[in-house]
């Protein structure tokens, strides 16, 4: 079937992943769990964009270490980020010394880049090892796409936090999960006009790309350990719980959100949750694949979602566009 | 080889290609061969960015149409460009319906989609058809990089022009050129920080590239009928001529750059040639390509070129990173 489930021959395990988060980050519920922080942001760098860069640089070397990779063994290199020309990833990769493929698929971009990376994996016998590295920088991000953080900005009760944070995977031979299914994401764009609500913007691509996959695959949400969508906060997830039961799939028992896990929404004044890049990379190398590594789940969708909006386009009228791309991840081999 | 060539075993053809340009371009010596130009530059829209859009809107269905490609048959679509967010491929690509790979490789993404779409149709048995679509608008590209353009910035000899003008391209089974060799490029940074001399700063980038190709594979550059880069312009161009003699690549006889092609550059001011993804898609499409299918080329390396740089990013006093990534295209099967 065209448009389809992608199943291919050669599932690879990520062998190796990190992740490198900023204070907020550490302080919240998942804290404990990041492989590196920096309590003031700025991981020695000058000014947050560099900052940014340097996060990908430190979770992309933690995630080679942490999985015996020596660089000069990499095939190819997926990375994107939200910054204009994904100057956070071309900036902090560039001594890499590795052939590099530069992405924008906006919070998507994890499961984009580990999509592109299996298929890229599969598409020829010499290719065997890739990485992928995606980042959000919280006052990066506010600067360029709201207010300058000295602004002081009022945010509505339906706007996300974005994530200072970044997840870097290596994909290959060897012990890990496995990326066993991928469902790559059609945009999707319901009218929604308010950047403040992120949420609401993505979740009619989640929806789709979900429906999608239980239409085709006659699978249940409850075959699943986990469901995951990347940041669609507490309206987005509403949204996606709300009208997946209209299509008569039940996702109230096992569906989460990584924008929901990674802060304490009462405790932490996110308001809706965490969003960015950065938020399903870092909650899917932190909490979700050490769970699968360890056995305390087996079988589950990763959802990461992407509004694919700019601050011109808003400006001339448009809405925002959105995409989610699927992977199955499983503890055992392709099935 | 590790980082090295990549030979695919399904060479896919490019069925179909079309190209969509403004009135510079329509006016310059390859004028009369793209498929659709505006004198207007304004493609019927209100704004600079939505009239980009709009170009690569009028390519994707030019090259659908003209391959016969139902958007239905399409399993992916890769497409990126230079605007913020790269809104001009988000929204100028959002109603298609197709899976997306949204890209983001500066003016070499032309050459990177056709490389993970090439990829992309060799990881699974059922992934038969994929489109590539990338797009560059001077006045978008002026108002966000340099200056608006009604400011009449003056611009040194060794600035480039921004094409305006949008390449799609379909990938599959059936007549066409053939994609018969990938080499994805490697971040390469000489620290040139002008952006004014963009050709300095992507030319180590596309001799790193050229000179890898030519080391693994023991072939010539008078093997080939023809070498076009993507946008290096004249100081580029002569960088690379001159560099590669030293490594005793003698590229004076076949070597060209789309960037030269596309304008009269005694006529046209457009000081050093033209740039942007729009160049060298809408030249390999117009010019290139119809040289292959007609026979009076059979083997040639198009290697698109893209400064990774961002404003923000020069501002803070970083240098540009460049990347090349290169693709050999035959009249003949895979070889």
């Amino acid at each position: 079937m065209r448009k389809g489930i992608i199943r291919v021959k050669k599932c690879p395990s990520i062998i190796g992943h990190a992740s490198a988060v900023g204070n907020k980050e550490h302080e919240g519920p998942l804290g404990n769990f990041f492989d590196f922080h920096d309590e003031s942001d700025r991981f020695g760098q000058k000014t947050w964009e560099l900052a940014e860069s340097e996060m990908q640089h430190i979770a992309l070397n933690l995630a080679l270490k942490k999985s015996n990779t020596d660089p000069k063994n990499l095939d190819g290199l997926f990375a994107g980020d939200l910054i204009n020309q994904c100057s956070s990833s071309n900036y902090g990769l560039s001594d890499a010394g590795v052939p590099f493929f530069g992405l924008y698929g906006a919070c998507s971009t994890s499961a984009e880049g580990l999509m592109l990376a299996t298929l890229f994996l599969n598409a020829s016998p010499s290719l065997q090892t890739a990485a992928v590295v995606t980042s959000s920088h919280n006052c990066s991000s506010e600067r360029q796409f709201r207010y300058p953080v000295e602004y002081g900005g009022q945010r509505p009760p339906t706007a996300q936090w974005t994530v200072t944070g970044s997840g870097a995977f290596i994909l290959g031979e060897g012990e890990g999960a496995y990326i066993t299914e991928l469902l790559p994401g059609i945009i999707r764009d319901e009218g929604i006009n308010d950047p403040a609500n992120m949420g609401a913007a993505m979740a009619p691509a989640a929806i789709d790309t979900l429906k999608r996959y239980f239409d085709e695959s006659g699978m249940l949400p409850s075959d699943f350990d986990g469901i995951y969508t990347g940041d669609l906060g507490y309206e987005g997830h509403s949204i996606v719980t709300e009208k997946m039961a209209e299509y008569g799939y039940d996702m109230t028992k096992n569906y989460n959100d990584c924008g929901l896990l990674i802060y304490d929404l009462e405790r932490q004044d996110v308001h809706a949750g965490g969003s960015g890049c950065g938020c399903s990379a870092s909650v899917l190398s932190s909490y979700i694949l050490p769970k699968l590594e360890h056995g305390e789940m087996t079988d589950i969708l990763y959802i990461a979602t992407g509004a694919l909006m700019s601050p011109m386009a808003i400006l001339q009228g448009k809405t925002i566009p959105g995409i989610a791309h699927l992977i199955r991840i499983t503890k055992e081999r392709c099935l």
